[in-house]
């Protein structure tokens, strides 16, 4: 981590951190992120979970989420439909970033 | 991290990480902390290390930092004046999240 930094190297690493940011950057993603980390969530159930997030935005973040690999969607056909959301192993793979931030928040933010 | 969330501990959840994403959430904030992990650096040395970086961005960046608590400035009397920027406690203490998005965006980004 300690020699002078050439371009090629701030290129990798800038791209490494901005592809784990794009995923991690909002607020209402990564508390969905969180929440599937105690398991699988019907779409209702993460509305009441996310007090305040509305059924358009949750939508449109999981939808987000499944077009980056992070989670899966998984429909049964019950009636009425049930649609369950679940991490992928990509999106479970995000769990220590997320815990050295929440340590981090809570000792010197 | 798997009971249901309480509407108490999603905020506090919430205010740990936005903490922690205001801080690491731009490029360049991301990559002048990096470099300053390799110890202290003059204005001239960053913006050389930066390969693109505009004065007036580095000139921001270093300053809304310096607000944050996450570096400090120490300038010393020479003619012409020299500035130094060094990481404070606060911000060395990013080290492990940056290692750990570091990692995750090698392995699946």
């Amino acid at each position: 981590m300690c020699t002078h930094l050439e371009a090629k190297d701030t290129l990798e690493i800038e791209c490494s951190i901005e592809k784990a940011l794009s995923v991690l950057g909002g607020k209402w993603t990564f508390l969905i992120i969180r929440d599937l980390f105690c398991g699988k969530r019907r779409f209702g159930e993460l509305r009441r979970s996310l007090c305040g997030i509305s059924p358009k935005t949750l939508s449109l973040r999981l939808k987000e989420l499944e077009t980056k690999g992070i989670i899966e969607r998984t429909a049964y056909p019950t009636i009425p439909p049930t649609v369950e959301y679940a991490l992928t192993e990509k999106g479970k793979s995000l769990k220590k970033i997320i815990k050295e931030m929440k340590l981090w928040g809570a000792n010197w933010g």
